[in-house]
């Protein structure tokens, strides 16, 4: 479907904001002085879908503009559909965002954003998810900067196979900006996540609330990196065995 | 909603094949050998939904039996409801399962059911997946004892914070199986996942495939203990930094 000439790097970006989110458009405008931009993206908002895929149902596509498509699925099936059906190869690179909203710590696991990106890693593909922390001013033009920053970083050097970039930017204004700072995935503390109420029919229901947890105060993570007014860049990996504990219990005796 | 007294260690179980299902069944009969069950499960079979969280609408419980509920949303929602609100404390131990069907390779990242475990995992609690490889004979009967046995272990000697453990069952007779295999996360190779076929209307459609690729040939790998007949138990951590490629990219000269 996508025409094979090409000058520079093809990028393919997702997002789980959807296709017309300011985020997505921020960041393509932003990759276009990188590379050439293909945009394969949600048609609605799906945030908090994680790493869902569509199996129980068919999916379609639809060509939104010259390199901009939209699907009726999850991120992840964005990111399949784009590199086995719609620019049938891989790309050089595949960047996720700009999220409307952190992805920071634990929360991470929840994130369609970041699970697009981790599906390019997946796939061997250097991956980048960015968020812009906060729905305030949504300076999504700094954050742009950032990501076409690190893209040509990506893109020179290369990341360990299996390895992504998962970006935080502050939502202030650029020269209150600290600076750059790499980070461990941080850790999320617990309270009231759920609220209890009732409906007209005098029957209980729960909700979700996610947003408004605390964090741990962790040297050195995304989430102190964000308070402290810096940038964050956390490398994840998709590989998830914990190679201490695999050392552990390998000693134990079960029989079978 | 929960009776507070109670003998042995409190395990909360949990699926994403829905509160019905054989493997769920199977399991709990299994685990009630080793403490006090509580089943929060979905109401309806939510595979693939990975880590997904329900923040855009309510969710209900249904009490389906004594210390058995069900709820409308994923199995990330169901550990989320039972610690907050239904058994209102954290769990000796989380076990979700068993899965009809193979939860390998880079395939986790999709898995619900493995998620669940996730779940338990980035609360501090002890957690378990485990599946049942391939649709065939179904012996969830063995799975269960391997289950029943690896949660006795882990309640003795407990698992370092955020490690769970992923443990896949070959689907052949008892006295087939080799014996236990501790393992790393294996790779899924790449192929035909997605069908492209054209509807009624004359337009195109895409479907998923998912379940027919194979995997590379990693020793030491969860794949090829299955392959090779033995049951495969991967420890998994719920933080996903790399260490590695964070010092390496630590050196990058960033200008903000």
């Amino acid at each position: 479907m996508v025409s094979q000439n090409r000058a520079g790097p093809l990028i393919l970006v997702s997002n789980d904001d959807g296709v017309q989110a300011a985020g997505l458009t921020r960041l393509t405008r932003a990759l276009k002085d990188v590379g050439r931009v293909v945009v394969v993206a949600p048609d609605q908002e799906r945030s908090a879908v994680s790493h869902s895929i569509t199996l129980h149902r068919p999916l379609r596509v639809e060509r939104v503009s010259r390199d901009v498509y939209s699907c009726d699925g999850t991120p992840t099936d964005c990111i399949m559909l784009a590199i086995h059906e719609i620019i049938k190869e891989k790309p050089d690179l595949v960047v996720s965002g700009i999220n409307h909203g952190a992805n920071l710590g634990d929360d991470i696991h929840y994130s369609g954003t970041v699970s697009a990106a981790f599906e390019g890693g997946i796939m061997g593909i250097p991956s980048i998810a960015i968020s812009l922390v906060g729905e305030g001013k949504g300076n999504f033009a700094m954050a742009g900067e950032v990501a076409a920053k690190v893209a040509k970083r990506v893109l020179a050097e290369g990341l360990p196979r299996g390895v992504i970039l998962n970006i935080n930017v502050p939502d202030i204004e650029s020269k209150e900006i600290k600076g750059i700072s790499f980070t461990i995935q941080g850790e999320r503390n617990y309270g009231g996540v759920i609220v209890e109420k009732v409906d007209p029919r005098g029957k209980k229901y729960y909700w979700i609330g996610g947003d408004e947890q605390g964090f741990e105060d962790i040297p050195g993570s995304d989430c102190n990196a964000i308070r402290d007014g810096y940038v964050s860049i956390t490398p994840l990996r998709v590989k998830l065995t914990d190679s201490a504990a695999l050392d552990r219990i390998s000693k134990w005796r079960l029989a079978r």
